[in-house]
C-alpha cells in the first residue's frame, strides 16, 4: 500500500484547547517529532536549527566573559553522585541506571548524567591546587536525561539538550558575581533575541536547586497565563567544595575551600517561543533566531522569468538576511500556509505583475500586514521590516505579560486570580515553607520568584497574615 | 598540606616509548584528564576548543552540500537494535545497557547509542512517504558509547564525540554518489585543514561496517608507522531499509526501498593530528585548526611599555589571527615551553629592545626558525608564516607518509616490512577473508584499504599466490 503525505490539517485553536495547539504546531512546524523510546524526542530540522541559532548566540555571550567548553562523561558513579547529600536527593529518584556494559554487570552502577556538579567537583579536586588555577569557568553543551513520568516536546523529555555551565572561584564574592552576571545573560539573550520579556529573581528555599545556596531565575509569561522558567544559575557557596575536597593554597599560602556556581538554559526555550509568539496559523519565530527570516514564494512561477527573479532576488538579500526560495511544485496558497506555520516572520510574493512593475509584496507573519515595496529598495525594507517585527514581538509578549499580572492584597483576591489563570500573581509572602505549601496546596500556584524589583504591596502575608518579608511572584508553572 | 602545582617536566622522547609520549601530550598540553569514569575522558579546554573548530569547519563543509543536523534518542530499544542482524551482531557485545529508570526496573531495557543507524531508520520509516521527501540528508553531533576494555584518550575510549550523517535516497546511485562525496569531503578536510595526508579507498568484506554493503574509508600513517582510521562513509544499499520497512511511493506510483548511507568522523581525529605532527616538545598544531594561533610573549615585561606594546600588537593582530599574550608572571623560558607544549604555531618575542628598533620576533612551532621583522609588516608576515606553517607541515607528513609506504611483492619483504613497522604495505592481494586473516594472524598487519588509486605490482597474492584481485594497503592500526 502507497503511503501518501497527508494534507497540512487544521491545527487545534488556542483559546479551544491550549495543550493539544501546542502538540500541533510542534508537529505541524515539523520541530519534532515522537521517537520509538518512550519520552524521548526527534528533534527535525526544522527544530534543530533553532536550537544550533540558540547555542551560537549564548556561546559567543558565554566566550565574552571567559568562559571557555569542556566535556565531561555521561556517566557518574554511584558512588560519586552521593557525595553532596542534598544534591542525591534531588536527582537520584528520576535517573536511568546503568548496569552492564558489554556482557559483563558493572561492579559499580552508573547513571547516566541528569547534571553534571558531581563530575565538575570530582574534576575539580584533582585540577585546582593553587589561586593561580582560578577561577575556572568552564561550560558544556550537551545531553542530560531525567526520567520524567509525564512528558512533553521541549518542555518536559526524558532527554533533553542543554549548556550546563561549572565555576570555580577564590572568593565567594566572585562566585555571587558570576551566579548575577549569568543570570543577566541569559535575561538579555531572552529579551534581545527571543523578544520574550522574563522577570528576575531569586527563588525561595523550597524551590531551589538540590545542593545550591540560592537559586536565580528567569520567568517568562506564556501566552495561556502559566509561567515557565527559562533558565536558572545558582550560587553554590562552598557546600559542593567541602563534600568534594576542591582545595587551593591560597596567596597567603592557607588552604581554603573554592566557591562555585553552575548554570544552564535548556532546549526547553524552543518550548517557550512557541508559547509566547505563536498564533493559530502555527509558529512566529522572531527573526533573530528565525533560521529562515525571509521566504520568497514566487506566483505563477512556470511564466517565463519569474523563478529567475525569484533566484535573483534570493541572491541579493542572502549577504544580508537567511533567505530561502520556495520552488517546489505547490501551489502558492499552500507554499504561504507552510510558511505561516513554520514561522518564518517574512514572505516575499513575486509574480509576472510584480516584475513588469519592478515591485514585489512583503507579508509580515506576525501581523499579516502586506507592503508593496520596489525592488530597488527591498534589501533595505526587508532589514527594517525585520527589525520592526523583532521589536513589536516583544512589546506584545510584554503587553501581555503585563496585562496578565495581577496584585493580589487578600488571600480572597489570590484564589480568584490564579483560578481565572490570569497569569502572574504578585503578592507579599511571610517566608515561611508551611504558607508556601499550603498556597500550593489550596491553588497549584507556586512562588515563581522573589523578583530582584521589589514593591512593596503590604505589610502581610497574603495567605497567613504575618508580617511579610518579600514580594513574590506566583503562578502557575509548567 | 597545600597542593603545588608541580613544574611542567620532560615528555618521554617518542623514539624511546612512542605510547609513552603520547599520553604525556595529552596530559602535558592539557588537552585531556582521566575521569572517575573509567575508560571515560575529561577534555578539557584546549582539546576541546580543536574540536569546536573540527566542527565548525566540517559543519560548514556538510551544509554547503544540503545536509540538516537533528537530534535522535540517546537509547536504543534492545528489539530495535535486533531488526539488523549484521548490525546487532557488531554491536551488541560493546554496548552499555540501561536497565533501571528511576527507582524501576525498565520492561525492556535500552543501549546507550553506539551509533544510530536503527534509530534514524526507525525514524525514516515513518517520515518518508513519497519520492517528495527524498533524499533526506540528515547529520547529528552527539557522544556515543562502546564498551571498550582497553582505552586510550582520543584513540579508543568508551565515551566519544562524532559526528553521525544518515541519508536516504530513492537510488542505489545516489546512494553511491552521497557516500563517496562524503568521503571526499573527509579527505579534503584532512589535507587541507589537519595538514594530514590520507589513503583514500574501499575496506575488505571483512573490515566493513556491520550492516553495509560497502564502506569506504580515509587511513592516515602515524608517526610510529601505525596507521589510523580517520573517518568511514558507508554505503547500506537497501539492507537497513528492507529491515525496517522504509519505502516511498516513487515517480511511477510504485513502492519501493529507500538506498542509505552513514558516514561518520570523531574526537580521534586530535589523536590523529597529535600523532602525524607532534615532536618531542609536545603538540604542533596545524595553524588552520589551532584554536591559539599566535601567543605574544612579552620579555622584560615589567619594564614600561612592554605589556603595552604586546597588547597593542594583541588588538592589531587579532583582526585577521586568532591571538593571545601571555603575562602572567612566569619567566619567558616557561613560557616559551608551554607555548610550545601547546603547539601554538606563532609565538611572537617582544622586549624593550624589540620596541626600540621596532620590531618582534616571530618563532615558528614546526621549525623554530627565528624571524625577524619589522612591526610595520608584523600583520602581513604572520598570515605569510601562518600559510607557510601550514603548507610545509602538509609536505613533511606527506614525506614521512611516502617514506614510510612499502611496496611487498612476495611474502618474504611483506614479513620484513611489517616487522620492522615501517609504515603502510601495499601488496597484492587474492580477495579471500582466509589470507585477509592469515596474515593478520602472522604478522598482525590488517587490510587498511583497497585504495582507489589501483597499482598493479604482480599478478598474484603476497601471501597465497593465487590470482591477484586488488591492491591493498596493509598496516598495523591503531
Amino acid at each position: 500500500m502507497a503511503k501518501e503525505k497527508k494534507l497540512v490539517e487544521a491545527i487545534t485553536s488556542m483559546e479551544e484547547d491550549f495543550a493539544q495547539w501546542y502538540t500541533d504546531v510542534v508537529k505541524k512546524a515539523e520541530l519534532v517529532d515522537y521517537s520509538s523510546v518512550k519520552g524521548c524526542m526527534v528533534i527535525k530540522p526544522a527544530g534543530y536549527a533553532i536550537w544550533e541559532n540558540i547555542q551560537k548566540e549564548l556561546d559567543r555571550r558565554f566566550k565574552e566573559t571567559g568562559v571557555e567548553n569542556v566535556y565531561m562523561p555521561m556517566f557518574i558513579p554511584e558512588s560519586l553522585l552521593q557525595r553532596e547529600k542534598d544534591h542525591v536527593e534531588g536527582f537520584a529518584p528520576e535517573v536511568a541506571w546503568v548496569t552492564h556494559g558489554g556482557l559483563n554487570e558493572l561492579q559499580e552502577r552508573m547513571c547516566v548524567r541528569p547534571t553534571s556538579e558531581t563530575l565538575f567537583c570530582d574534576f575539580y579536586a584533582r585540577d585546582i591546587q593553587s589561586y593561580r588555577d582560578l577561577p575556572k569557568v568552564y561550560n558544556q553543551w550537551c545531553s542530560v536525561v531525567r526520567w520524567e513520568k509525564e512528558t512533553r516536546p521541549f518542555l518536559r523529555s526524558r532527554e533533553f539538550l542543554w549548556q550546563e555551565g561549572h565555576t570555580a572561584h577564590a572568593t565567594a564574592e566572585e562566585a555571587k558575581e558570576r551566579t548575577i552576571q549569568m543570570l543577566n545573560i541569559y535575561a538579555d539573550f531572552c529579551e534581545e533575541v527571543l523578544a520574550m520579556p522574563v522577570v528576575k529573581g531569586q527563588k525561595t528555599e523550597k524551590e531551589k536547586f538540590a545542593g545550591a545556596e540560592a537559586t536565580y531565575t528567569i520567568e517568562a509569561l506564556m501566552h495561556d497565563g502559566k509561567a515557565l522558567q527559562s533558565g536558572t544559575s545558582h550560587n553554590f557557596g562552598d557546600g559542593f567544595a567541602k563534600a568534594f575536597g576542591i582545595q587551593f593554597t591560597d596567596k597567603d599560602n592557607k588552604l581554603k575551600h573554592v566557591y562555585q556556581t553552575s548554570w544552564g538554559m535548556t532546549t526547553r526555550l524552543i518550548g517557550a517561543i512557541i508559547m509566547v509568539h505563536g498564533d493559530n496559523s502555527g509558529l512566529v519565530l522572531p527573526p533573530r533566531i528565525a533560521p529562515t527570516q525571509v521566504m520568497i514564494i514566487p506566483i505563477m512561477q512556470k511564466k517565463e522569468g519569474v523563478l529567475e527573479k525569484a533566484e535573483e532576488l534570493r541572491g541579493i538579500l542572502s549577504s544580508n538576511y537567511r533567505v530561502k526560495v520556495d520552488d517546489s511544485d505547490k501551489s502558492p496558497g499552500w507554499k504561504f500556509s507552510e510558511q505561516e506555520m513554520r514561522g518564518i516572520p517574512i514572505r516575499i510574493e513575486i509574480g509576472p505583475k510584480d516584475i513588469e512593475a519592478n515591485q514585489a509584496v512583503i507579508v509580515r507573519r506576525d501581523t499579516r500586514e502586506k507592503i508593496q515595496v520596489s525592488l530597488d529598495e527591498l534589501n533595505e525594507k526587508v532589514g527594517e521590516v525585520l527589525e520592526q517585527i523583532q521589536h513589536d514581538m516583544f512589546e506584545r509578549a510584554k503587553a501581555h505579560r503585563d496585562a496578565h499580572t495581577v496584585t493580589a492584597k487578600n488571600w480572597d483576591e489570590f484564589k480568584e486570580a490564579i483560578a481565572e489563570q490570569r497569569g502572574f500573581v504578585k503578592a507579599m509572602w511571610c517566608g515561611c515553607k508551611e504558607c508556601e505549601e499550603a498556597i500550593k496546596e489550596e491553588t497549584t500556584a507556586t512562588t515563581r520568584c522573589m523578583p530582584f524589583e521589589q514593591e512593596n504591596l503590604g505589610e502581610t502575608c497574603v495567605h497567613c497574615g504575618k508580617p511579610a518579608k518579600a514580594m513574590v511572584y506566583f503562578g502557575k508553572a509548567y
